[in-house]
């Protein structure tokens, strides 16, 4: 198998996964397709909106058509000349207790009907199972696996997918990761406890997918049911690459109509504030006004077009560079997933860092505090705490309009009037900017709304003052209102003037 | 005329302006359309796309008809049999420095040719102009309208607009809605200079609107040339009805897509974000190689469905109570556009609060310390100050998961421990919650992400616990972290206890 990487930003990517039917450009939604009854056929799928990549159920493939399913293979079977991704059962052994199938024998079925990533028999964790318990089904998802390998051999192109269990125990989830990697598995698949994504605890998920990523961060990565808009770009910039879900049918059913900010039931609308080819065909009242059956497929295909355009959205981001802004905007939409992207400022979340570019073609966005930790400023601080010079005088001046600060008038005067000082000027959320990297990316190259800040927010810009300014024998401060909160609480003995039209005269 | 109002949020309404061609729902994109030169036909923005008012220049009618419009009447000249707004040429004027035509003619005009909306022959005041030029330029259209009013008479079933001029000279703004109120106008039109739009000045433009709605809170309000997806739910929220723009089709001439957060240059997209008809039915491959005089028309109905979609989500989020929600989220698409939003704490912007309902169907989310001054906060705390209460003593407790605190477990605990004191609850954004009223908007309705906070971001929540606390004469308070710094930032007489499994126990 082959997975190529072609952009990356944050911890997620774009790139493009080889299968035996053709190749799956990552990140994707990946449509649950019933093996037996077809409300949206799959062709429909691929054609009209473009799912290269669909996912079925191979025990029920089994159970269904048996040895018709081996003479046919899968694709056939469903109707799909795409990449079929098939999952061997083991939601069925959670929601049924058991299931008739041993692992060898799943894989070879599973191999017998051609899938292109075929997943071993595991048994997923859920959601609450105590510790033990939980440690025991990743033993036996483990211990399948072994299992399936040894069917498998060498002689397949099929991608086969380590299923990785452990859920909430993240300990579990980092060992079963480990020993799936361990056994040369090339695409790993994350399950997803139901529990966690209906009850919107996306903190619990970040930090269960952080888990895996850090012992897993080049495979392609699959997250098993996440199929709610508010879910996929998280999952993306985490590092997710696929994501299957049967969401968008099950809401359908249930009246749910999706948008980007979550779900709404059709009742509650009072508009079809989408642009989908389905919801610009009906007024709402028509729509609710056609028959049930028959609405139930429209509102599922509008949920393909919101969970497919959320997909389009985060990989055009990732594109622009602004995956970041793109989260935290996102972010807004519920207190949960707020919870969850600001874990990004955490150390167990560094691993996100490294997908970053160096430099962006477009100016990056400060917002809010808990910008100052996106891996652009981190990366800054960092290159000017190994910044050195030889002079003893530090003047440091406000950032006006104009990039880079070396190229303004204020630091052109500057310069001539103290030739042996050492100039900077400053960002709340770059820290201390020595002109001489003043034209580094990100410090020329971001735009930072007129705020008023409060320095209890912004502790690595204190710091960095601090530090830099520890360097010099004198230090002498043109100061707006944060600068002079940040002296006082850096203790710094500094030279402090207020920023008027001829304060350069003054000094 | 008649504008009836039937749902509020922020100053953002739902409602329904009656013109002689029909109903228009506000909030309501008003596409620009050419009297001459027809790219997309109006009649097509009806019935496939749903915009029921459209607007035309008076002035170009005039010129290329003259008679002839005179007799088939604007409908029957553009096509279109929904309702039709006609500027008068004040563009014209800015663009080319003179109009042939005098005010009253223009007004006989657009009588004659049965213009629903017709616009007086103002003086756009532009961007940059000296005060007193402005100060002309605004007497001038006074002047004109008056004119109008004459020609007009009583004999007419239309909507005139009243024309307010001034920009960013906003006591201009003031004095030109306040004498055109008088005059009787029923409808008020903003000018929006194109130069605040191109330089994304979104603050400069909040406050001119802002200016504008003090004199004019409850008519009925159209602003000019507003047809960026990024100051469509600010224009809303603010109060504007209705916002025409020739946007889609000029930035469609450049090149240029829109999207949720603003435009990018085709040859920039890697992907085609969107699930439009248009971008349904293309690969991005496949919509760069359709010839460039179609491709311009298919971008630019592009681009009106996502101008339609970002008013439809705009009249999502009013049914639904988050407009405020939805206009913070969508202040992370620019810097600018967050310039703007963070005026909504600043007096001036205390008529946005006049919509929002006293209560709400779902909950509120407080995501960031601008969330503290949403108006459901500031009632509450203002509820708070007028809580009456004859105890001595004051037990203060944290906030657990369920709602209303009458109904916790801690709540049952210390009244029945502390049977004379007034026992309260907290919440960052909403101040001290007495029991007796934590069941009240939004005390008991809200969702606030768990994070670290400070108090030095959160000063009304200070003053709040300081002024309840001084009408005790005794105040014991189980404190989370941020309780702690608050306690010690207002001086508060008080012992304080850290939150345990036990503490009532221990009080
Ligand atoms: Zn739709
Ligand atoms: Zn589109």
């Amino acid at each position: 198998m082959a997975f190529e990487v072609r952009y990356t930003d944050l911890a997620a990517r774009i790139g493009r996964l080889s299968t035996p039917h053709g190749e799956v450009e990552t990140p994707a939604f990946v449509p649950v397709v019933h093996p037996v009854r077809q409300t949206i056929s799959p062709q429909f799928l691929k054609e009209k909106m473009g799912f290269t990549l669909v996912i079925t159920n191979a025990y029920i493939t089994l159970k269904h058509y048996g040895d018709e399913a081996r003479k046919r293979g899968i694709h056939d079977i469903i109707g799909f000349d795409g990449s079929v991704m098939t999952d061997s059962g083991g939601y069925q052994v959670l929601e049924y207790g058991s299931v008739e199938v041993e692992p060898a024998a799943m894989a070879q079925f599973e191999k017998d009907i051609k899938s292109d990533i075929p997943i071993p028999l595991d048994k997923p964790t859920g959601y609450g199972l105590p510790y033990g318990q939980a440690k025991e089904y990743v033993r036996i998802t483990l211990e399948n696996c072994k299992q399936t390998l040894e069917v498998v051999g060498n002689d397949t192109d099929a991608v086969w997918v380590g299923p990785v269990q452990g859920a909430e125990h993240f300990d579990l989830v980092e060992h079963s990761a480990q020993a799936l990697d361990g056994m040369g598995f090339q695409f790993m698949a994350l399950g997803s406890p139901v529990e966690l994504m209906e009850a919107y605890e996306f903190a619990t998920l970040a930090r269960m997918i952080a888990r895996a990523k850090k012992v897993i961060p080049a495979k392609p990565v699959h997250l098993f049911g996440a199929g709610h808009p508010l879910t996929i770009p998280l999952a993306i910039a985490l590092g997710c690459d696929t994501f299957d879900s049967a969401s968008y049918m099950l809401y359908a059913k249930d009246g749910r109509y999706m948008h980007a900010n979550g779900t709404a039931r059709i009742e509650e609308l009072a508009y079809l504030p989408c642009q989908c080819p389905i919801c610009s065909s009906y007024t709402l009242k028509e729509l609710r006004d056609v028959p049930r059956d028959q609405r139930m497929i429209e509102v599922a295909k509008h949920n393909l077009h919101v969970l497919k355009a959320e997909v389009d959205m985060t990989k055009q981001a990732i594109m622009d560079g602004r995956l970041w802004e793109y989260v935290m905007q996102k972010a807004r939409a519920h207190p949960k997933l707020m919870e969850a992207v600001q874990l990004f400022g955490d150390s167990e979340f560094d691993f996100v860092a490294g997908g970053t570019p160096l430099f962006k073609e477009k100016a990056i966005f400060f917002f809010d505090p808990v910008d100052q930790h996106r891996p652009e400023a981190r990366r800054f601080r960092q290159a000017v705490s190994q910044f050195t010079t030889a002079k003893k005088k530090l003047v440091v001046f406000p950032e006006g309009e104009v990039h880079p600060f070396y190229a303004t008038r204020g630091f052109k005067a500057l310069a001539k009037k103290f030739p042996d000082a050492q100039i900077a000027t400053y960002n709340p959320y770059l820290g201390i900017i020595p002109a001489e990297i003043s034209d580094v990316f990100p410090a020329s190259h971001n735009l930072t709304p007129r705020a008023e800040r409060r320095t209890s927010d912004y502790q690595p810009f204190v710091e960095s003052l601090q530090k830099f300014a520890a360097r010099f024998d004198e230090v002498i401060i043109v100061a707006d209102g944060f600068m002079k909160q940040a002296v006082e609480e850096a203790r710094l003995k500094a030279r402090v003037e207020d920023y008027s039209d001829h304060v350069i005269d003054r000094l």
